[in-house]
């Protein structure tokens, strides 16, 4: 094979509708609210799994990037929201570490609880905060994995300078999570056992 | 902003000329040569990180997808070698499991041994074996960091049935770091304290 190997990852053209770059998300639960349509739509129109996430300015409050779980539809297991987000913000931005001296503090926020990876991702990404919705064991009741983490996973974000806000929302990040169970959504697992639920 | 919004992770045209998609890669030094391959490359050429991956079929022993590190040149910081390996073995196969029911067993090949991410990643690929070149001390002893990982993180793998090979070809893939150090290649950090080696 001689053509240019790579990947890519698009989201889907309704996120253009929802997502607002003009304006101020001023709280977390403003910034939370995003995170969550983002997610629900995802799972509503049946463009990937029930995660959301996004990158805003901690200062502005300007959205920076949005993300949706594209793993099914892209057929990349990395394509977790997080992880969609924090390359875009990368790609829009034109560098790969938002946290650069001089930058204005960035922001995540995520419908739920990180992943292992996610996790592992977040310190490299730059951003000053973590905003989390749902929890782990929101996740792992209608079947996701979460994997391997580090048992005071909030203490390894916080002695790395990022602060970590949990339960911002939980109720309506886990109201997602029931309507994708609901609408019988595709829960893949990394034992290649999948199931739908 | 109305535009369509993703990113996208393109490998150096040089890999097309190292990676052999026809060749049975059949032990697992076969396997890290070429890793180290890329991972050479890319540190030479000044295309990436120095860090190379790879994904191969464990039967055939051909390889599914290389990967290099590109988070500089890509404005990613997720875009680690095997992140990149493995979002293009799901690309090239259409699907976001490797260890799907019914496929063969699938290795992943890495220079270095996995950070906190990308240790995260793996059992989401589906692969059923890990073969890694340098240690993590190897690349912490250069300046990189690799984030906070469970104590017992082969533990973490083979109870997830995932096999661990450590130090397969370690001397080559040192060699790799000391080559990057020695040219001045760029050590980016989490802290957004970047040096220039």
């Amino acid at each position: 094979m001689t053509s240019v190997l790579g990947f890519s990852c698009t989201l889907p053209a309704w996120v253009s509708d929802i997502a607002d770059f003009e304006r101020a998300y001023e709280t977390d639960s403003d910034k939370m609210d995003l995170v969550i349509a983002l997610a629900m739509n995802n799972a509503t129109r049946n463009t990937g799994g029930p995660f959301g996430a996004a990158i805003f300015d901690a200062e502005s409050h300007r959205l920076i990037a949005p993300g949706v779980n594209l793993v099914v539809p892209a057929s990349n297991p990395t394509a977790h929201a997080e992880i969609v987000a924090i390359a875009i913000a990368g790609s829009r931005l034109g560098r790969y570490d938002l946290g650069d001296e001089g930058a204005s503090p960035s922001v995540l926020a995520t419908s739920v609880e990180p992943c292992a990876m996610c996790l592992g991702a977040t310190p490299w990404s730059g951003v000053s905060s973590l905003l989390v919705g749902a929890r782990d064991a929101d996740a792992r009741a209608i079947g996701f994995d979460e994997g391997t983490k580090p048992d005071d996973w909030v203490g390894v974000l916080t002695g790395r300078g990022i602060s970590v806000t949990l339960d911002v929302q939980r109720e309506g990040a886990v109201a997602v999570l029931d309507t994708y169970l609901a609408l019988g959504g595709h829960i893949y697992n990394a034992d290649g056992e999948d199931n739908d639920a």
